[in-house]
């Protein structure tokens, strides 16, 4: 039986959420990208400060940290803490042959829950917001292992 | 021949080891929570700031640095440099079909390595320790990309 | 039909390029320790400053940011924020059974997207040069994710 194959409607639902999610991880390069253009500021490296196309009025203050820019890199480093555990969690979660629900259930939970958080943190809503779609990101993953090793392991 | 599959006892001990580091790395992120609501710092976002169930006594101090909160997000960005790495690392290792008790050693090595890197960060243990171990977690992985790299290559 | 097998040319070229990636993400934390060791500076860990085989003159501003070794870990970062997004991507678009040109066309261009974006960085080029190898290897990714959900939705 080979599992990890379209045609299997739950390494399907894996590809599609895995996907939505690496997309989700880049675009967010972006938008610290479209935040340091829009803003004129954030910048990290010196040599960023030379006059080119990119930065037509260099100045020293452009070193500085901007909140508005720092976010972007903030929500990013969050990203980076969830989202490449969410992907080798599926894909191990695909291979122990899962009921299709709960795949679902699972994986567009976490679509949903990493959506959420980016939106809260985007705005800056109160921490208890952010918190709760952080949470349920993170149990989601939790579970997806758990289950794994306990249908390797009994 | 399908390699990676439950059935395939490379597979498994691939699923079992990927599985506890994705759990290492998600549990990194709840010391990181645990520490930040004992010691009432290390806040990042200037919104969490405001008066809420999670912060119920707010003040400008908690966005200073805190070496106790920051240790548990420096070994956080530690994980996420060499953990997932090893995630894609290993799923390409079952893939050229070794032998079991190498991917064993090698994987079941790189657990221990990482767990006593932990430990030894956690407990703030002088350089040459912590450096023992992340040594020990890289040449393993450096070991498996060459391995494929030859396998396919050769 | 099993498309995540070595025999699957598509699958050999992400095997490679994918190997060579992590490769990279390791290789860029002996950079930093090079950097560490070199300039005697850009420590991160209060412990650190502990007389020891590796650190044998001690002193508090080893502990201040020091750019040449920062800069290894800025680069790093851009890795984390783009090699594992790729990884998965890869691995996912390999399973929609692209052409293998494509493929070679994708995932050789991401190798050398990475390695020039490298060379870029550690050689202080101008932003307009990083970002030109940037935004190259972030489109590759989000073409192979757009081509993995346009495969399986339609």
């Amino acid at each position: 039986m080979n599992l990890l194959n379209i045609g299997n409607p739950v390494f399907e639902v894996y590809a599609i959420t895995a996907a939505i999610m690496v997309l989700k991880v880049m675009l967010q390069g972006w938008m610290t990208v479209y935040r340091m253009l829009k803003s004129n500021a954030g910048l990290v490296n010196p040599e960023d400060l030379q006059l080119g196309l990119i930065n037509k009025e260099p100045h020293p203050g452009q070193l500085e940290l901007s909140d508005y820019v720092d976010r972007s890199r903030r929500m990013h480093r969050n990203d980076l803490e969830n989202i490449p555990a969410f992907l080798a969690a599926g894909l191990l979660f695909v291979a122990v042959n899962p009921a299709l629900w709960l795949a679902q259930v699972l994986m567009y939970g976490f679509v949903f829950a990493r959506i959420a958080h980016f939106a809260a943190y985007a705005t800056q809503q109160i921490h208890e917001i952010r918190a709760t779609f952080y949470t349920l990101g993170s149990l989601i993953v939790i579970y997806m292992v758990g289950h794994v090793l306990w249908s390797v392991l009994s």
